[in-house]
């Protein structure tokens, strides 16, 4: 009973997961079909069909240019054609695409199918706030989603350069964990497996927000310590939206120090775009949006968006001042507070002011 | 009952924490005495001794030039006249020196004296493997030690930069955490306290191995990801480490998330000499022991050192395997193995085993 995969986009990094799962389909046949389709929305490049490029050529050269991609992996423009046989989909698509690829596949999937999401960021609610692409996807094909994120640039996955993932699988059962591990885990991509799935989509997004605060400090030139100290209250308003998210306290402080948590929040606030774009916030005084054009080809800027969409949560609880480097980071994105205030929102954080601590 | 503070050392680091100990007497009037005696190591500055510098132009024009230093710091240049009315001794000496400056104080220091330490590293257990400056301190002196331990660049401090810090008191009573919380805090220098004193001051000398490898990946030129998965292996073998030393597992995952731990770990890991040193080590060739002569001007390099103690209490537990980043480091530093295998000691990291993975 060998299932079957498909893979929902192929772009970066998809393309680049591509490679991984091509080539562990072949060294697992007991577990896996051999054959991977992958959903590739058509388009021309240079006269030639990008479904066609990729099957006879075995490379995506225009998201990933110069990399094999495995002949396993069969590129397919129709996503039903894709999708309707696979036991497991694996959703790579840019994260504002999700409603729209997941619409023609309604009541078309296998019975039993099931879904990975490598989707980063979140969707917002109709209600305002924010909701989880895996609960997004859920709600649109009623299949159960795991996730996987982590320190993960694609280039360097894709140039096999040693890295960790996190998996947060949406089953606790051990056979679907050790088929999602034996799907992705490749000597240089090491992955682990949590049951906390919801903590580690949000990771992949909350820490967008911190990135923009990291930004800052750069831009400012506050110094290493300073830095230290954002990325850390970061992390900690990280774990304390999870808790209120989840409404459990305390229940996934070990999901932040995997790949997921602390190890994304770090390369992401050293090397990161929103980072990036934020430096240049500062240093330029030119908007978010000038920048964006600018500095990014074409790229979406996460961070502010992320902020906006929390801190309208925020707000409807009254929690803004729990919050304070979030609630910093929007303000300051809206431009509704000069960044020069931004160290002195983190003063009076809440993290110092714990238990004997709140007397000063 | 105000307490009466002595600073023992006046290095950098000292001088830097002398600039807030100094306002901070001055702020709380009801918890401490106006006038701090700093015991400095006399030497001559240009003709002219360190201490009447430090008494007479209040700056240490050797050791933190160019920031003033308050007018009740008295710098004293004999030990047993600087502590013996002490209540409260704050130490902030190389760890090298920390025996020979307890020496003269055995016997000497006020009835219900009680200490704090700023310094970091380890020293070596008379039977082999490491002691904490701490309990090197509490046997020689017989009083109860504190700790306190952070992302905090000595020069960022006098700088009035903004950073955070962790004090691990040695009591748990909220009347010892608030007079240390408020030496210590300013608006600049955010204090937490834990009761956790032992992770705190083991996080400090564990960084430093860690900070190591983050050397050999920027040496190696091996990216991003695959930095954050050594600084996050890092971070999980500190906490298994401090585990075994403490002999209480997952006692206290939460003080690895305070400025001692992560925001340390990070800066380290980016900025610091031992990480400095060890790129060097790598890209040049050149010996542990050249290059500390030729990069770090007289300041000595803890990493190698700290990984060769921790290697003997693994070894004695055989327990080298179970923390495959600290070993390979360790082996690495003394050239038993090529740097070139650094990664591969890392793909089967007892990380990726836990539950479910131990299959793959």
């Amino acid at each position: 009973m060998s299932k079957r995969i498909c893979i929902i986009g192929s772009g970066n990094w998809g393309s680049a997961i591509a490679r991984i799962v091509g080539a562990n389909v072949k060294r697992h046949p007991n577990l896996f079909q051999l054959n991977v389709k992958m959903w590739v929305m058509e388009e021309m490049v240079n006269g030639e069909k990008l479904t066609s490029i990729i099957n006879t050529r075995h490379e995506n050269v225009k998201y990933l240019p110069g990399q094999h991609i495995p002949d396993n992996i069969v590129a397919v423009p129709d996503i039903v054609d894709a999708a309707e046989d696979a036991d497991l989909l694996v959703f790579v698509v840019p994260h504002q695409f999700i409603s729209s690829s997941c619409a023609p596949l309604m009541g078309q999937l296998k019975p039993g199918a099931k879904g990975i999401s490598l989707v980063k960021g979140f969707s917002l609610h109709p209600e305002g706030g924010i909701r989880l692409i895996s609960s997004l996807i859920n709600e649109l094909l009623d299949i159960p989603i795991s996730v996987l994120m982590g320190a993960n640039i694609a280039n360097e996955v894709a140039n096999e350069m040693f890295c960790e993932t996190t998996i947060g699988c949406s089953d606790s059962d051990e056979k679907s964990q050790v088929l999602l591990k034996s799907l992705f885990s490749t000597p240089n991509f090491r992955v682990t497996v949590v049951n906390d799935s919801t903590t580690v989509e949000l990771c992949g997004a909350l820490k967008n927000i911190v990135a923009c605060g990291a930004g800052f400090v750069d831009g400012l030139s506050l110094g290493d310590n300073t830095k230290a100290a954002v990325i850390r209250l970061g992390l900690m308003e990280m774990i304390r939206f999870t808790e209120i998210f989840l409404s459990t306290p305390n229940s996934s402080m070990s999901t932040f120090l995997e790949s997921c948590g602390v190890a994304d929040l770090i390369t992401t606030c050293y090397g990161g775009r929103n980072r990036r774009v934020s430096e240049a916030f500062v240093k330029t005084k030119k908007s978010f949006v000038d920048l964006e054009k600018e500095m990014l080809g074409g790229q979406k800027l996460q961070g502010p968006e992320t902020a906006a969409e929390v801190n309208f949560m925020l707000k409807q609880r009254d929690m803004e001042s729990k919050f304070p480097l979030f609630t910093s980071v929007h303000q300051i994105c809206m431009g509704e507070k000069p960044v020069e205030e931004f160290i002195d929102d983190l003063r009076n954080h809440p993290e110092h002011m714990i238990a004997a601590n709140a007397h000063l």
